[in-house]
C-alpha cells in the first residue's frame, strides 16, 4: 500500500509496513519542528479542521490541536453537549452541515466502533479516528511505534507485553496491529476475564502469568483500567488486580534494564502500574505524549496537505 | 437605507431592497474567497469577536466561527455554562466586561426577544443577532434569499411557501421580511395552532391546505418543529403534523421540478420532510449552510470592516 | 528583587517594588498596542498557552485569552469538565501532560490554596495564577494597582479602603500586599465574620464603620460578597448588609470628589454597591477591565517572552 492518495485514517489495519515506516520518517521530521523556539510552520495555512468529541478527552484533544495549530491550521471545536444533538440533529446531518461548511477534516471519537468509517461516506473532508468505542485507535499506535523506534531502532524480533485491560482497550487492538505489522512478537497479559471473547486471527500470544515474560520483554505496556466501559465487575478488586498484574517495584526490577515501559495514559497509579514505577526513567509516558504532538502533525499533513509522496524536509521547514 | 454607518444587525426589519442587495453581492465576493485552496483573507486581522450563546447551536455557532476565521479575526467563546453567569452577574455586565476588553464584535443568541437590542445600548462594539426568542434570525434569512437568488436569479414575482411552525420560529419572522422586501410573495401553511396569534401587518397569504399550493411554489421553506419551544401539544402527534403538513415524496413529486425545497436545519426526517425528500437535488440544505458562511463573512466584514462603501473586489481579495 | 528570570507568577508576596513598577511600566507599553486599530505584535508567535480553570470564570479567562492573542499566542482551552479528570486523572498527570505536548504557559485557576505552586513541580512551562482559593490572585492586584497608579502618579501615602467579605477574598489579599508594598496605606472594613481568623502580619488597620473613614479614603475597594463560599450564614441578611456596609448613594456622596470607587467585578448591584454609584464617573470598574488585558499582556510577555530585562518599546512595537 501506498500513503499517495490516503484520504482518512481509521484503522491500523489499512497500513503496511511501508505506510507505517512513511509515516514515522515523516513524523521525524516534525519532531525537528517542534524543537524549534518557534516550532509553527505555514503547511496548512487556510485548512480547517473539526473535532467532533463525543466522549471525553484530554490527551488526544490537546495533542491533536497542538498539532493543528502548529501546522497553523484552523480548529473548530464542536462541543457535543451544547450544540444541535441536543435538539436531536443525527449524526449524519452533523457531519454534512460541517462538511458544507467547507472543514477540511473531522476528527472523531466516540464510543461506538465503527462511526468514523461511516462518517466517510457523508463527507468529502479526511475522516481522523481519533477513538471508536473498543475498536481502534490508530494515532495512539503510530505515536507509541514511533517511541519504541526511537529507542530501539528496528522493531523486528522485539518482543512487546501488552498487559491488563484488553478486552475493553482500543489501544490494544491498535497495537496489536501496528507492532505486529513492524516484526515485532506481541504477547497479551491479561486474566480471562479481560481478554476479547475471541482472539481468533489476532497475531498474538497469551499468557496469563505477567511473572512468567517479564525477564523477555522489551517493551511492557500497561494498559488503563477503564472503569467506565466495564459494566460488570471483571476483578475481584482493584487491589487484587495490582496484586497479580500491576506493575510493581518488585516486577519493575525484574524486567531487562534497556526495556521500555510504556502506558498510553492517564495512568491509575496503584492499580495498574505503582506509582514509583511510573516515574522511572525507563518509564517513557511523557516522551510518548511528546511523541503524539510530532505524530498527529504527520497524519494532518499527510491526508490534508500536499500529501505525502511530495514531502520532503525543504517543504515541512519552508 | 443605505448600508453605510450600519453597526448592527439586529431585525430583517432593519434592511431594506438596497441594503439586502448590497449585502448579497459582497456574499459573492466572499463565496469566491471561499472557492480558494486557502480561503483566508486579512480583512479582519486584529479584530476580535465574542460568541455569546445562551442557547444551543451548532450550525450558526460554526458558521459565524468558520466566517470568521477567514477573514482572520480572532474569536472567544462565551460559554455561558462555565461562566460568571453562575455567580449571578447580569447581562449588562457581562457586556460591559467584554465590551472594555476591546472586543469589536458581540454575536448574540438569547431565548428572549429583544436582548440583541438591549445590548446596543451597553457596548461599542457591533452586535450581531444569532437568533432571539421566536423574533429574528437575520443571517439566515440573509443566506435564504443569497441561496435563492443563485438558483432564480431573481425574487421578485416568485412564490415561496413556508410551511409547520411558524409560531415559534425567528426564521420564519426574518424570511417573511426578507422575501418580501425582495419582491417575492410569501405563503404560510399551517395548522392555526402553529400560527401566531396575530398575523396583522405581516406580507402574507394563509393557506392551511399544503396539497392546494404546491403546485404554484417556487420555494417550498419548511420549519424545523420546535419541539424545545413548545408548552403545550400543539399537534395531535408527530405522526399525523408528518401526514398533513410534512413534504412526503408524493408531496415533493407534485412541486415543479425547477422549484427548490429549503430547511434551515437540523431536519427532523420523518416529520417536516421525508428522509428521502431531504435527499433530492432540489433540496439545497447542504448549499444553504454554505453560503451561510459567506453572508456571514459580509455580514461581519460589513459591520467590523472598512465599510461597504468602500469593499471592491481587489480589497476583499486582497 | 529583579524580574528577570523570573518563570511564575503565583502570589504578590513574590513581588517587591521594583519588579512591580517594572510590571506597570511594560504594562503601560501594551496599553498603548491595545489602543492601535490592529491591536496585536507577534511578540508570542509560536508560544502556546493552556488555560487549567477548575473554577467559573468570565473576566480573568476571557482577559488572558485576549491577552493573548494580542501577542500572538496560541490558546488551549481545558476544559475541565469535558475532560480526562472525569476519568480520575490526577493533576500532576494533567500537568505532565500539557508540559509534555510543549505547553508554554499554564495559566491556572483552581479552588484549593496553593495548586499554583504545586505545579510549578511538575513541569517546566511557566505558571500564572489566575486565582487559588481564598489565597492569590495577583494579576488582578497588578491591574488595580496600574489602574490606581494612572489616576494618582504616585501610591505613596495613599489610603485605600478595601471593604466586604475580606475573608474570602483572594483579590483583597493580593491588594493588601500590593498596595501595600506601593507605599499606601490599607484598611479593611468588614464586620467581624468577614475578617479572617488572623490579621497577624497583615500590613493594614482595620475599622469596623465603614461611615468613620469614607471622607479620608483615595480608593474605595469593594469586594463581591462570594455567596458561594460561604459554608454558613456570615451575614445577617444582603439586605442589611447592604445598610451596614455597602456603598449607597450617601456614602459615596461622603468620599472626595477625586477619590476612585474600585472593584473586581462581577458586581452584585444592590448587596456591596448600589446600581447607581456602581455607574457614576468615579467609579472605575470598566477601566480595571480594559486595563487588565494589557496588564495580562505584560505578564505574559515577561514571563514566556525574552524576558523584562531586553524589553523596550521598538520590541515590543515590532
Amino acid at each position: 500500500m501506498k500513503t499517495r492518495g490516503v484520504r482518512h485514517l481509521l484503522s491500523m489495519a489499512d497500513l503496511d509496513r511501508d505506510a507505517i515506516e512513511q509515516l514515522l520518517n515523516l513524523t521525524e521530521s516534525f519532531a525537528e519542528v517542534s524543537e524549534r523556539s518557534i516550532p509553527k510552520v505555514p503547511a496548512l495555512r487556510g485548512k480547517t479542521l473539526a473535532w467532533l468529541f463525543y466522549e471525553d478527552s484530554t490527551r488526544t484533544r490537546l495533542s491533536f490541536e497542538t498539532a493543528a495549530k502548529r501546522l497553523s491550521a484552523d480548529t473548530m471545536n464542536f462541543s457535543v453537549s451544547s450544540s444541535s444533538v441536543n435538539k436531536g440533529e443525527s449524526l449524519r446531518d452533523t457531519v454534512e452541515t460541517l462538511s458544507a461548511m467547507g472543514i477540511d477534516g473531522i476528527v472523531v471519537r466516540h464510543g461506538s466502533a465503527g462511526v468514523p468509517q461511516q462518517i466517510t461516506q457523508w463527507t468529502e473532508a479526511s475522516v481522523i479516528n481519533a477513538g471508536d468505542g473498543s475498536h481502534q485507535h490508530p494515532t495512539q499506535s503510530l505515536l507509541d511505534l514511533y517511541t519504541a523506534r526511537s529507542h530501539f531502532g528496528d522493531l523486528d524480533g522485539r518482543r512487546i507485553t501488552i498487559v491488563g485491560d484488553i478486552r475493553h482497550s482500543r489501544v490494544a487492538r491498535s497495537n496489536v496491529l501496528g507492532f505486529a505489522t513492524m516484526g515485532a512478537t506481541v504477547t497479551l497479559v491479561a486474566p480471562p476475564s479481560l481478554l476479547p471473547p475471541s482472539l481468533e486471527g489476532w497475531p498474538v500470544e497469551v499468557e496469563h502469568d505477567l511473572d512468567a515474560v517479564l525477564e523477555s520483554t522489551d517493551i511492557c505496556y500497561l494498559l488503563r483500567m477503564q472503569l467506565e466501559r466495564q459494566k460488570q465487575a471483571v476483578v475481584p478488586s482493584l487491589r487484587e488486580f495490582h496484586h497479580e498484574y500491576g506493575l510493581t517495584v518488585a516486577r519493575a526490577n525484574r524486567l531487562p534494564t534497556d526495556s521500555l515501559i510504556m502506558h498510553p495514559g492517564p495512568m491509575n497509579r496503584g492499580v495498574e502500574i505503582s506509582g514509583e514505577v511510573a516515574d522511572r526513567p525507563q518509564s517513557v509516558v511523557t516522551e510518548q505524549v511528546a511523541n503524539g504532538v510530532s505524530v498527529r502533525m504527520a497524519v494532518l499533513f499527510l491526508l490534508l496537505g500536499s500529501g505525502l509522496d511530495v514531502v520532503d524536509d525543504r517543504r515541512v521547514a519552508a
